[in-house]
C-alpha cells in the first residue's frame, strides 16, 4: 500500500508529539508535510460475551438503541471475528495484535489457571503511550502481567454498571491535556453470572442482572416468549429464560455505550474520537464461547471514525481481532513493534525457515473504518487452545468465504465445558436427554465428541451442521485448507505445529 | 510430634538469629533453652533427570564413587519419589513443599511453555533468608517467577562442569559470615543434550557429553556391552549406545559432588552442613521421565546429616518431594508457611468442605535424615500435568506399599512426548517395530495408548505390566483406591478434581 499525504501526515505525527513533549525530532516531518493534523482519541469499548445480537445486526427482538445510532453514525462490520472465544486469550489478542499461541495468553489470566502473557510483549497501549497519548482503563482487564499491558491510569467501577462506567471515565476524557487520548473500556455485561433466577444451582443464569437493578441505570426486561432463538441453540424453556436474561444484560451494557457516546460529546471531542465497539467473542452459551463455531467467533464490531467518508456503512471485509492493534496503530501513525522470532530462550521456533523476526499477525483496514470499500479481505484465521486451564482443546481454524476448516488438535477428547457453561440450564436441560438429543443443528453427543476435522461449505450449510472432511468428493478441499492451516501456525509461531507430525 | 529440648531450640533458633541482624526479639528464646546449638549449613545438590543409577543403590556398572561415599557416611533413601517427572514442576515442588497443582508451576518456565508459579509463593529460600539464613544458588534454576524464587546471591556456572560448578561455590561458603548458610546447587547433566554421537537426528544422544571433555573433569567412558538394561527398557544397541552416554553423564555429575564435599571440608564447615543429594525425577528415556511409572518418578536420595546417630543407612521411609522443603525448614527450625485455600481472585476452590487455610503439603522426615527409623511412611502420592505446553497429559497417582493408582485423566490422547524423547534412537529404535513392537515390559502401542485406570500390585508385578483395573477381583481395592486418590486432590485443591465429575 503506497501511502497518500493523509497517511504521510499520520506517519509522521508521532514524530512531532515526541517533539512537544520533549524531543526535538520534528524537523524531518517539517520537510514533508506542511502541517500535521491534529490526532484522534481512541475508545475502545469491549463487551463481554455479547454475541453479534443487536438490532443492528438484525436481532429484532433485543433493544440496543445506542449500538443502532452508533452503526446509523459509523461502520457496522458484518464479517468480524474473534480468533478465540475465551476471555483472556482474546484480549490479549485484541492488546497485541498477535494470535494468542504467540502471546502465551494460552487461556484464562485469573485464579489457577494463572495464564500470563510474555512480559516483553508490547502492546497497544505501551506503544500509544510512548507515541504521546495518554492512556487510561477501566473495567474487565484479563491479561497479565498487569505492567506488560500497562496504561497509565487504571479507573474503578462496578464493571455491571454499565453507565457509571462511563461517568468514571468523564474527568479523565475532559483532562486540560494537550495529548490525545485512549481510553479502554470494558464491562462485564452481558457475561453470566449473580447466581441464578430460581436459585438451583442450574436454573436460569441472571447474566449479572440484579432485581434492584442498577443505580442510573434503566432495567429493561424482556419475556422469554419474544426472544429470537438462533439456529445453534434448542428452543427450550430454559434457552429462552437465558436468552432473555441476557438480553437484559445487553440492554445495559448498550446504555454505557449510550452513556459513553454522551460523555465524549460534553467533553467536546467526539469530532475528534475514533471510537470502536467490539466483543471480546460470541454469547455465553454452549454452542458459542469457548468454540470455534461461527457463534464463538463472530462477534459484534461497530466503528465511528470522525473523518468517515459515509455514514451508516456496512463492510463485508473480513476482519479478525488481530487487526484491531495495527488498524489502531495506524489510525494514530504509529508503527508496529517487531519481534524476534525466537521467543525466550533462543532454543525453539516454528520452523527453522522462518526470518529471524516478524511483525503483527493481522493488519490495518483503516480505509474499512472510515467506510471505503476494501478488497483482499476474504479470509480469517483463529486459534484456540485453553479456556480455564483444565480445558484443553486446542482448535485452528482457517476460514474464508466459502470453506471453513477447524482442526480438533486433541479430538480424542470430550469437548471440555466450563463450570458455568456445564450447569447452564440451556445445556442442562439438552444434556438430560442424553447425546443423541438435539442441540441446535447437531446433536449433543456430536457436540462433545469431535472429528479431528470439520470442513464446513458455509454457503451450502451456514450452520456447520455437515461436516464434508470425509466425503471423498472434498478431498482435494480438506487437502488445500489443510496446507493453508499449517502454512498460518508455521509463519505465526505456532508451537502446536508439531502435532502434524508426531504426539 | 511432641518437640523435644533439641526442637525447641531449633524452633526459637530463628528468633535468636533475626535479633542478631537487627531485632531485639531473643529474650523469649532465653526464657525456655539455655542456649540455642549453632544451626546447620544447608546444601541441597539437584540432579537433573537422574534416576537411580549409582552403584549405592545397586548399579554395579555405572561409576560412582562420590554419591557411594555419600551413602555410607549417610542415608540412602530406597524409597524415595518425584511427585512429578518434569523438571520445572518438580523443582517448584522440591522449593515449596506443594504439589505443582498448587505452585502452578503446571510445567515448563522456559521458552513457550512459559508456565509461571504463583508469585505469593513463599518458597525454600525465601523462608531461611528471612529466617537468617545467607542464601545462594548455583547452575539449572528453571522456575519462575525469579523474585518469587528469590536467593540472595545467584552464581554463574557452565552446568555441565559440575567440578567447575562445585569450585564457583568456594567463596560463598568460606565467607566469613556469622549467618549459617543455603546453598542449592543444580547440575544439567545427565539430561539429554549436546547433539546425537552420530551427528543423525536420531542417533544416540550425547547427554552433555563432548570429545574434548571438561576442564578439570576426568572422562569417565563405558562399553555398550558393560551397561545394565533395566526391564523397563529394549535392549537394542541403541538403548545400549544411549545408556553408555547417560552413565558418561553421571561420572562427570558424581565428580562434582566429590568437589562439593571438598569444598566444604576445605572451608571447615563439613561437619556444620546438612548435605541432601537429589534428582529431580528419573531418567530422561522414554518410560521414566515425563511419566509417573516407577523409574519417572522414584529417584535417589542420599543425605548426610552431621549429627546422625548411624552412618550407611538405608531408609525404607517412602517419601516424596513435597517433603523435601517442610524436612529443610524442620532442620533449620523454621516454621512452614500457611497459605490460603483460595488462590487468587477468592472465586474458587477445590471444595467448599475446606478450611480457609492450608500448610504444606509434605511433612518432615527428619529424624530419618539422622538415621532413625520411621514409621508411617507408607505412602507417596504424584500429580503430574504438563511438561511442554502441548503436552497436556494430567495423571494422579497414589502409591503406598503393595498398589498403585494411575489416573490418566486425558487417557483418550496418545501420550504425548518431548521432542527428545521422541526422537531418541532408545525410542525410535523400537516405535519402526510398529505398536506391537516390545518397549521393556510394556508393548510401544500400550506405552501410547493407555488406560484411564491403571492399577499395580507392585508385590506382583513392579513393572507395572499388568493393568489390574478392570479385574473384578480388584474391584473393591480399585474403590478404594480411587477415593483415596480424589481425597487426595480434594485437600491438595487440586483444580483437575472436577474431573470426577464432568469434562
Amino acid at each position: 500500500m503506497r501511502p497518500d499525504r493523509r497517511t504521510l501526515a499520520r506517519l509522521v505525527a508521532p514524530w512531532l508529539c515526541l517533539g512537544v513533549i520533549g524531543s526535538t525530532t520534528a524537523a524531518f516531518a517539517q520537510d514533508t508535510t506542511p502541517a500535521a493534523p491534529p490526532r484522534f482519541n481512541i475508545v475502545v469499548f469491549v463487551a463481554d460475551d455479547h454475541g453479534q445480537d443487536t438490532g443492528a445486526y438484525g436481532n429484532t427482538a433485543v433493544k440496543t438503541p445506542h449500538l443502532d445510532a452508533l452503526a446509523a453514525e459509523g461502520v457496522r462490520f458484518a464479517h468480524a471475528y474473534a480468533t478465540t472465544a475465551s476471555c483472556s486469550a482474546s484480549r490479549s489478542v485484541l492488546l497485541t495484535g498477535l494470535h494468542n499461541h504467540r502471546t502465551a495468553q494460552y487461556g484464562h489470566e485469573h485464579d489457577y489457571s494463572h495464564f500470563q502473557s510474555y512480559a516483553n510483549l508490547r502492546p497497544l497501549p505501551v506503544l500509544l503511550q510512548e507515541a504521546g497519548y495518554r492512556t487510561a482503563r477501566i473495567g474487565k482487564f484479563h491479561v497479565a502481567p498487569a505492567d506488560t499491558y500497562r496504561f497509565e491510569q487504571v479507573l474503578g467501577a462496578d464493571q455491571r454498571n454499565t453507565v457509571d462506567m462511563a461517568e468514571r471515565t468523564r474527568a479523565f476524557v475532559s483532562a486540560r491535556d494537550a495529548r490525545p487520548f485512549f481510553l479502554y473500556i470494558a464491562t462485564s455485561d452481558p457475561h453470566r453470572g449473580g447466581g441464578t433466577t430460581d436459585g438451583t444451582r442450574t436454573g436460569p443464569d441472571r447474566f449479572g442482572n440484579r432485581p434492584e437493578g442498577y443505580p442510573g441505570v434503566q432495567t429493561v426486561t424482556f419475556d422469554p416468549a419474544d426472544v429470537i432463538v438462533p439456529d445453534w441453540l434448542p428452543d427450550t424453556p430454559a434457552t429462552r429464560a437465558e436468552l432473555a436474561q441476557y438480553y437484559q444484560s445487553i440492554a445495559r451494557l448498550d446504555q454505557g455505550v449510550g452513556r459513553m457516546v454522551q460523555v465524549l460529546k460534553d467533553a467536546g471531542v467526539h469530532e475528534q474520537t475514533l471510537f470502536v465497539y467490539l466483543s471480546d467473542h460470541g454469547a455465553a452459551f454452549p454452542g458459542a464461547k469457548t468454540t470455534v463455531y461461527e457463534p464463538g467467533l463472530r462477534s459484534p464490531l461497530i466503528v465511528r471514525h470522525p473523518q468517515a467518508r459515509r455514514r451508516g456503512v456496512v463492510s463485508d471485509a473480513m476482519v479478525s481481532w488481530v487487526d484491531i492493534t495495527p488498524t489502531i496503530l495506524d489510525a494514530a501513525g504509529v508503527n508496529a513493534p517487531t519481534y524476534r522470532q525466537h521467543i525466550a530462550s533462543g532454543e525453539v521456533k516454528a520452523s527453522a525457515t522462518l526470518p529471524d523476526t516478524h511483525g503483527l499477525h493481522g493488519r490495518s483496514f483503516l480505509a474499512a473504518m472510515r467506510g471505503e470499500a476494501l478488497s483482499g479481505w476474504d479470509e480469517v484465521y483463529a486459534s484456540h487452545t485453553f479456556h480455564e486451564i483444565q480445558m484443553y482443546y486446542p482448535m485452528r481454524v482457517v476460514r474464508d468465504r466459502r470453506y471453513k476448516l477447524i482442526w480438533n488438535i486433541a479430538w480424542q477428547l470430550p469437548f471440555p465445558f466450563s463450570t458455568d457453561l456445564w450447569s447452564s440450564a440451556t445445556w442442562q436441560a439438552a444434556w438430560k436427554g442424553g447425546v443423541d438429543s438435539a442441540y441446535g443443528r447437531r446433536t449433543a453427543g456430536r457436540y462433545v465428541q469431535r472429528d479431528e476435522f470439520e470442513l464446513y461449505d458455509l454457503e451450502q450449510d451456514p450452520h456447520e451442521s455437515r461436516n464434508l472432511a470425509r466425503d471423498p468428493a472434498h478431498a482435494q478441499t480438506l487437502a488445500t485448507y489443510k496446507a493453508r492451516l499449517r502454512a498460518f501456525q508455521e509463519r505465526t509461531s505456532d508451537p502446536w505445529v508439531l502435532k502434524w507430525t508426531y504426539q
